[in-house]
C-alpha cells in the first residue's frame, strides 16, 4: 500500500514577512488529493488564516518540530533560518533565492535535502505560469505600491472637480515595467493618476503602451536582455540614460521603482541629483530597496525617509508581505501547481529532462544540480 | 485713501493637524487683489508647503505674534488655543465648531472679535458651494478612507485574473452616503472593490445608485431629517436597523462608516456584536471617530486596533489632514471665496440680512449673533 506524500507548513520568521505558503483553501484542495498537511501553529495568523480554519481545512496543526520531523515535503515563502533540522530524502520547496544565497544550496546539498526554489522557474514556459510566483508576487507588489505612493502622496490621485474648482490629477512615473511596474501602472490610473511609465526594453514600452498610460521616451538605447530581463547597460548608455531620466523625474508628484536584475544589486535609477530637483511633498517607493542599495539613491528597506527638500522615499522592498492575504493566495496556489507537477506516483521525483525541474530543482542526491547555481558554489569554493 | 485690508494665517498646533488655512497658489491670489498677507513661518510645511513658496507669492513670513499684531482678519482650519491673543475689531475665520465649544463664540463676543464659522454655512444655497468648506474636507476624508481601507485590507479590492485562478473583489460597505460617503464608494469603485452603500435617507440611496455602486435595503423606516441631514430615529426604528445592519456586515470585507449628525455625539452603526460576526482580515474605518465616540464600538481617533477576532478597528476621526496638501488647497478656495463675499469695500462688513453671514458669522459687535450657538451659549450661562 502506498504511504501518503505528507506537506509541511512553517510559520515564517523572517522580520516583517507576514505571508504563509498554503492557505485553508489550498489546504483541503491538497489533503482532497490524499496529501497529509502539517501546519505550524500560527503559521497564518500574520496573513489572518487563524489555525482553526487550517484544522478545518483538514490540516493538522502541530509545532515546528512536528513539521520538521514529520514532513516529506516542507514548503515556505523564505527559507526557513533553521533549515539545518532538514534532514536526507526531505524536499524543502520556497523561494530561496539561491542566486543571491548559494550557500544555502550547498548546506541543503550536503545535507541530501532536495531544495526547489521558485526563484528559477523557466518563465517563459506557458504550462509553468500557474507556478510563477514570481509573477504572483510582482502582481501583489506592484498594486501595493500604488496605494503605499498614494497614501503617503499630501494631494489626490485622481482629478476632482468641485464647487471650490479643479484639482489636476496626480502625475506618477512608474520605471522598470515588469509584471510590478505594469500592475503599478493599472492600480495608479485605477486610482486617477497621469501615468507615465519607461523602460529601456522596447517590448515592455509597447507593453506601456497598452495600459493606455503615456511612455517616457528619453531617446537613449534600448537593452533587451534574456528571459525578458533588461541587459545591463554600458556605461555611456547608462549616463545618458541616466540624465535624461534625472530631468524627466523632476516632473512627477510620484515614481514608483521597480528594476531588478536577478542575481545582481539593482540599478540606481532615481539619483540624489533626481531627488533634488523633485517638489516638496513628492513621493518616490523604491521596489527593489534592499541591503546593498535599490533603485533609489538613500532608500532603506522598511524606511520612510523626507529629504531635506520634503520629497518622501519610501523603501519598499517586500511589498508582499504587507498585503498577506492575497499574496499567500497566489503564492499558495503557485505551491500547489507546483506540487501537482513534482509529485508523481505518490512522492516528489524529480526528472531532469523536465524543464521546470531542470530549472527549479536546485538540489538533489547530494548535489547541487542547477547549473547556474552550481557554478556559483564552485566560484566560492574556488 | 483706503488702507489695504491685511489677511493673515496661523500655523495650526493641534496634534496631527497638518492643514493651512492658505496656500501658496490662494495666496498669490488674494495679494493680486491687493490683501496684505503674512503668514506664520512654518505653517504649510506640514502640507509641504515651504516659506518660499508663500513669501514667492507676495506673503510676507513672518513670526505668530506677528500675525495676531498685523492682521485684520485670522484665517485658520481648527481655532487656536492661544486666540485669547485676538483683539477687539480683528476677525477669525475657520471651522470653529461653535456647537461644539460654544465657550469659544463667548469668549470671542467678550473679545469684541468678530468669529466666523465655515461650519454653519448655509449648505443648501448655491451661491455657498465655493465657500462649502465641510463639502471640500468631506470630500478628502471619503477619498482618503477607501485608500485607508485598501491599505489596511491584506487582500487585494480589485479582482484580478492570472495564471494561477482568480481573486474575487473586496466586498466594502459605505455607511451613511453624505459627501464623504459617495466619495468614499467612488473611490473603491475605482480600485475595483464591489460596494455597497447604505444610508437611513431615502434621498442619500438614490445617490448611491447613481454611483453604480449596490445600496443595502434593510427594510427599516427612512429618517429624512433637516437641511440633507439624517435625523435621529426612534428607539425601536434605531433597534430594528441595527439588528438587521449587525447581520449585513458581517458578510463584508471593509466598511467604511461617515455618519455624522451636527452637534452630536456620532450614531453607534456597528455593534461589538457585528465586529464578532465580521471574518479575521476584515477592516473597519470609522470617519466619525471622536473623543466621545464613534459610528463603530471600541474606535478610538487616531488608533488601529485589532479585535481578539483579527477585525482591525481604525479610528480615522481628522483624515482631512493626512492629505494636507489636498486638503489645503480645498479650503483655502473655500475661505478665498468666503472673503471674497464677507470684505466689501476694502473692509470685512457684515450685513446679517444676508443668508450667508447670518449663517457663518457667530459674533459681533460684542455679541453672539448666530442664533443657534446664541441658544448653546445661554442654555450654559443658565
Amino acid at each position: 500500500m502506498m504511504t501518503a506524500i505528507t506537506v509541511g507548513v512553517l510559520r515564517e520568521l523572517a522580520a516583517g514577512e507576514r505571508r504563509v505558503a498554503l492557505t485553508p483553501d489550498v489546504t483541503a484542495r491538497l489533503a482532497g488529493t490524499g496529501m497529509v498537511v502539517l501546519v505550524q501553529s500560527g503559521a497564518g495568523s500574520a496573513a489572518w488564516f487563524p489555525d482553526e480554519a487550517y484544522a478545518a481545512a483538514g490540516a493538522s496543526v502541530v509545532d515546528r518540530g512536528a513539521v520538521y520531523a514529520g514532513s516529506d515535503v516542507i514548503v515556505c515563502v523564505r527559507p526557513p533560518g533553521d533549515s539545518e533540522r532538514l534532514r536526507e530524502g526531505q524536499a524543502l520547496v520556497g523561494l530561496l533565492n539561491p542566486l543571491a544565497d548559494p550557500g544555502l544550496a550547498r548546506r541543503l546539498a550536503e545535507a541530501k535535502v532536495t531544495g526547489v526554489s521558485l526563484d528559477l522557474l523557466p518563465r517563459t514556459l506557458s504550462r509553468a505560469q500557474s507556478m510563477d510566483a514570481l509573477t504572483s508576487q510582482a502582481n501583489v507588489a506592484g498594486y501595493k505600491a500604488a496605494l503605499v505612493a498614494a497614501d503617503a502622496y499630501g494631494g489626490y490621485f485622481p482629478m476632482l472637480m468641485t464647487a471650490a474648482g479643479t484639482t489636476r490629477p496626480a502625475r506618477v512615473l512608474v520605471l522598470g515595467a515588469g509584471v510590478a511596474g505594469l500592475q503599478a501602472i493599472a492600480t495608479c490610473r485605477r486610482l486617477g493618476a497621469q501615468v507615465t511609465g519607461y523602460d529601456v526594453r522596447a517590448a515592455a514600452r509597447a507593453d506601456i503602451a497598452s495600459t493606455g498610460a503615456a511612455v517616457l521616451d528619453l531617446a537613449v538605447p534600448t537593452a533587451e536582455g534574456e528571459a525578458g530581463y533588461a541587459r545591463e547597460l554600458s556605461d555611456a548608455e547608462a549616463r545618458a540614460q541616466q540624465a535624461a531620466l534625472d530631468a524627466a523625474t523632476a516632473g512627477f508628484d510620484a515614481v514608483i521603482t521597480t528594476a531588478q536584475v536577478p542575481g545582481r544589486r539593482p540599478p540606481r535609477l532615481v539619483t540624489a541629483d533626481a531627488l533634488a530637483a523633485m517638489r516638496p511633498g513628492s513621493v518616490v517607493v523604491d521596489l527593489a530597496a534592499s541591503e546593498p542599495g535599490g533603485n533609489v539613491e538613500g532608500s532603506a528597506p522598511g524606511q520612510h525617509v523626507v529629504t531635506d527638500r520634503g520629497v518622501t522615499v519610501i523603501g519598499a522592498g517586500n511589498l508582499p508581505a504587507a498585503v498577506p492575504a492575497a499574496a499567500s493566495t497566489a503564492y499558495a496556489r503557485n505551491i500547489a501547481a507546483l506540487l501537482g507537477h513534482l509529485i508523481r506516483d505518490g512522492a516528489l521525483a524529480v526528472d531532469p529532462a523536465d524543464e521546470i525541474d531542470a530549472g527549479v530543482v536546485v538540489t538533489h542526491d547530494g548535489d547541487v544540480v542547477q547549473p547556474q547555481v552550481r557554478g556559483l558554489v564552485e566560484e566560492d569554493r574556488s
